[in-house]
């Protein structure tokens, strides 16, 4: 066995990985506010079982603040205000802390008007989508809400990467948690594919295109073409293309192909939209009908004895019930480079 | 060769087909502005090549009316107003007509917030969701759009089909058309495949599961098991279960599982939201935005020589303008049972 495939994995308590983040990002420029609100998102996502937007990914966060594309100091400006739709300037704050501020903004305009929107230009990577439609689903609200990217994907019929891996989200409370759907436009993430090949595996379906165009299940292929499969083949195409043009019009900011052009992915678009459940008649009771609808779900036959019919997030609730008692597994090379930034 | 697998098509004017509707709605108890409000739509759809939801649906239409799901005099109500959210009660009115009117409140609300939303209960089948995108887009404003539907789809890991194909559909103008994306959650649609299975093809892609529970390119196979495969797997399962939940929790009305009950899929629950972009700041301008992004997927380099990088809808208007003038294709027979109404 090689010893470098051997991957040591410790695990960290939830409080000890906030707070190391938190000196981090107070290191890095950051106000202590700031640095406790940033980290507990990046702590969360990795404590919700979302590792690739977590611990994983907080290292690259923490370039990108040193590199000067994240400034940690930079507070959204109020661009354009009409009725239930605001427009702000990101003004390449934090990512994950402009998106919480639109998210608030999204829901108070909602508490006044029942809908209200949100766009951000000027942004940054937020992250992991979920953190913001959990965030408004447990305050009591429905939220939509996507990012555009830098392009990483192919329009469907074409061979070169022009579009973005879109995350699109919607989240509404259920219980004392959420549902929360959280997808991008590729059938697998890169982080994903790479997570395959390193492990020498196949991937469950095929997730893009080798390089004689055929689709292909081997991840270290797609990684070459960097030809992606899109969701749905045309459909999640035409639904990244559809996020991008809306991210960008409604926000007044850059688009994908704009992005594009900076070697680093930073002053991306997004789009909030909160909906008030209150404003709503709630006869028939809200809570019955969303109850009704899981209580069917649940009843689906299952393909085999070994799988779950679940709903978007349920699982999340049980791994970072896990994560609490156990600790967050990560990666001990990880977590060594993070302890020495 | 078979007789039985010739399929005559002819063509047929898209005023004399809007005509020949509209007379069979005003025998089958519509006014004479709703008959041919309706009679458009369906006409329209035809024109523009979305056959499947123009003529090839007309009968059943016509059926429901006749059969007492689809009431031709109903007339929405409003059940509850609160802000730039209503809710609307469709009575069993036709679903088309139902459908311009929540769109068109909606447009009404977004004129008065900037955003605006209409949801509507107890309605019906509003054919083809992309007719509210153009709709709206062409008015000049940016629409979101869905239905649900009986349930047709298995959850991801489920045998059994509790899940709705639920249209989502996402709009804005664009030069003097618009960009439309409008798809369903199965990656082809029962009609499809019954198309495929019919001309003795495979489908292009695996489209549903065998009665071993593995994917196949066979529609035959997908039709006997009615396992449609859903866009990106677990992820267009999620996206149908949570625009079913919205659906029902924004509109008040029933939910995928409670429509399934009835033999005839009728009183679905639908959420129409509209965007008014001259709320917004325009600068940079919109529609060089729009451009911008529109010419640079044009730049796509395509997978072979025969492959078009279109943006969703483009199409949609060239078939119009071939249409309109060379006629609309109908099968003989088809048109035959249609003029016989």
């Amino acid at each position: 066995m090689n010893m470098q495939n051997i991957i040591e994995t410790i695990r960290i308590p939830f409080e000890e990985m906030r707070s190391v983040f938190t000196g981090i990002l107070m290191r890095s420029g950051f106000s202590q506010r700031k640095a406790e609100e940033c980290a507990g998102i990046f702590a969360v996502n990795s404590l919700e079982g979302v590792y690739s937007h977590g611990a994983n990914r907080f290292p690259r966060f923490v370039g990108n603040v040193r590199d000067g594309y994240v400034k940690p100091d930079a507070e959204p400006t109020l661009i354009h205000s009409s009725g239930a739709l605001e427009q702000w300037d990101g003004n390449l704050g934090p990512g994950p802390l402009n998106a919480l501020f639109a998210s608030d903004r999204a829901m108070d305009l909602a508490l006044k008007s029942g809908i209200g929107m949100a766009a951000l230009a000027n942004t940054n990577h937020w992250q992991r989508g979920g953190t913001y439609g959990w965030y408004a689903a447990r305050k009591g609200f429905v939220m939509l809400c996507w990012t555009n990217t830098e392009a990483n994907m192919p329009a469907w019929g074409a061979s070169d990467v022009r579009l973005g891996n879109n995350p699109f989200v919607m989240a509404l409370p259920y219980e004392n948690e959420a549902i929360v759907l959280d997808f991008a436009m590729t059938q697998f993430s890169y982080g994903k594919m790479e997570t395959y090949r390193r492990e020498g595996r196949k991937l469950p379906y095929t997730g893009g295109f080798s390089d004689k165009g055929e689709l292909t299940d081997d991840p270290a292929e797609i990684l070459q073409t960097r030809r992606a499969l899109s969701i749905g083949f045309w459909k999640g195409s035409g639904l990244s293309l559809l996020l991008d043009i809306l991210a960008t019009v409604l926000s007044g900011g850059l688009s994908t192909y704009e992005i594009t052009r900076s070697k680093t992915e930073y002053s991306v678009s997004q789009v909030f939209i909160a909906i008030n459940p209150r404003s709503l008649n709630n006869n028939p009771s809200i809570e019955n009908s969303i109850r009704g609808i899981i209580s069917d779900l649940k009843k689906s036959l299952p393909v085999s004895d070994d799988t779950t019919i679940r709903y978007p997030g349920e699982n999340i609730v049980k791994v970072r019930e896990h994560n609490l008692k156990a600790g967050i597994p990560v990666n001990k090379e990880l977590w060594d480079q993070i302890t020495n930034l």
